[in-house]
């Protein structure tokens, strides 16, 4: 039996993923034949590779498929559509996180180096400057899922003072990790340097508001690439302002593109990237897709399903 | 018997090094009497804990001295002089190793990953993109001696594909080891990214020079940390406008503080950084120099001892 796999997603992803996911499929399942299209009969549809933002919405019609997955790591878009009632796997593939890791050391290290001072440079002004060392220097990862996780080992690696916060007990080799409300206050105290890796839920909305904000240690730095919604504008804005942030490098936003009337394009002590932290790399990906087709044909769990009750 | 230590260096450091470096002796050294000063009677001085640019550059008169141990990691100012007949140990300090190690790190990544193209940007335009993975990405090293080799090792840690140089035959586990003159071309054709750790010795000199600056990856990047006589200074800037070179980082001069009227200060592929990649922090190096007393005191070799043949 051919194994029909539908791609619904916006068309200038099937350019970048036809051959990729061709060939990860082909090394996969060796032998077995599967047809790979961008429309198919709903009801001839075995498993949708799918994208938040594709036209696809109403899951009704495709009663004989086996799985939707995704094609990057946020969810939030979906799990809340009640048309879909078969598994959801999410994106966890190595170039999506490893990217995640660099992307995050790269900009928690300039921040500690205090890079941008000579990199924004205009006059020719010698002054020496000693940054404490990277033991000294108290980073705090929010969300240590699978993402967060590899950027705080990294960051452990790099010998920073490391703690992370998730919403349930976890145990990391060489982090401080802490939970729930009260250890989400102490690791904001400790937070010198702040990188937001929750899920975007009902729960983390605004988990960065006035009150949070102030808890963090004065001029501490913010790295945002998680979720926009995870930070309270206004109030971000408000303490870059008052000084009580340094600097907030953000990747991820509300609205994106950012709109060009947005307060963060302009202000000085922002850092705006657009949505670069964590691309996904079509060849790494193509790979998980194909090993979930394969391990839902041969019985054995998915890897990377999302449970829709908590959102991720 | 009190041991009886010069410390010949400028008086701005004795500021700083005075309490670390007596807490340190009075650890190292327990039970043991000794005079730490500024200024003693140079026929009664044991050890001289030296600074290359200090006023003391005629040794004979210190006929007592055992080993003079250097307050930083260069010892090319004083490898030549040849009233110096005494052991002479180069600094080697945890801070030292490791602010360099973040320096690197810090700026290898801003290069990897395009950083400057978000911290410089003036306008609203989002426009995103995906860089290669570290493992795509490849890094020389030249110069693997103990701060190099700390500098590979951490790159390794973070997924480049690294390629390490020195002059004679090293290996370190996870890098590409390469040695000699044809080593060093290979080397320079692989490095999108060259972090220039060589020593400074007569035949480093110029290493970066128009021959070598053309066998690299065109729009490749160089990060100095290492000395300034290391780069051909006109071949780089010629490098650098051709598009040869994409960006140079350079934390060293063969003038310092680099002259107002340089061309690298107002270079706009250019970034200075006022030699502090590996600032001596004193407290970690005062434990070195108290070991190194401790060591010579029991008859013990002394750590990171200079082989003035080969200058380093």
């Amino acid at each position: 039996m051919t194994i029909n796999i539908l791609f619904a997603a916006k068309a200038e992803r099937w350019d970048g993923y036809e051959q990729p996911l061709n060939e990860a499929l082909r090394k996969a399942l060796p032998g077995q034949d599967f047809t790979l299209a961008t429309d198919l009969p709903p009801e001839e549809v075995d498993y949708i590779v799918y994208a938040p933002n594709s036209d696809l919405q109403d899951f009704t019609p495709y009663t004989r498929a086996k799985a939707v997955l995704n094609l990057w790591a946020g969810v939030e878009a979906i799990t809340g559509n009640e048309t879909l009632k078969i598994p959801l796997a999410r994106m966890v593939d190595f170039g999506l996180t490893h990217g995640m890791v660099e992307w995050c050391t790269g900009h928690v290290l300039r921040h500690h180096l205090g890079m941008d001072t000579d990199i924004l440079r205009k006059d020719t002004k010698w002054e020496p400057r000693t940054p404490p060392l990277a033991r000294e220097r108290s980073v705090a990862v929010l969300g240590i899922g699978a993402l967060g996780q590899a950027v705080a080992e990294a960051l452990v690696g790099l010998g920073f003072d490391v703690t992370g916060w998730s919403r349930s007990e976890k145990q990391i080799e060489g982090v401080r990790c802490l939970h729930g409300d009260e250890g989400l206050t102490e690791a904001l105290k400790r937070a010198e340097i702040a990188v937001l890796l929750m899920p975007d839920t009902p729960a983390t909305q605004n988990v960065l508001n006035e009150k949070t904000l102030a808890q963090m240690p004065k001029g501490a730095f913010i790295i945002n690439p998680g979720r926009g919604p995870l930070i309270d504008d206004d109030a971000l804005l408000a303490a870059l302002d008052s000084g009580q942030i340094a600097h907030a490098t953000l990747d991820v936003f509300r609205v994106e593109p950012l709109p060009e009337d947005h307060p963060y394009w302009a202000h000085p002590r922002v850092t705006v990237t657009p949505h670069i932290a964590a691309a996904t790399r079509n060849d790494t990906a193509s790979e998980v897709i194909a090993e979930n087709i394969r391990r839902s044909e041969a019985g054995e769990p998915l890897l990377h399903l999302v449970d829709r009750d908590r959102g991720y």
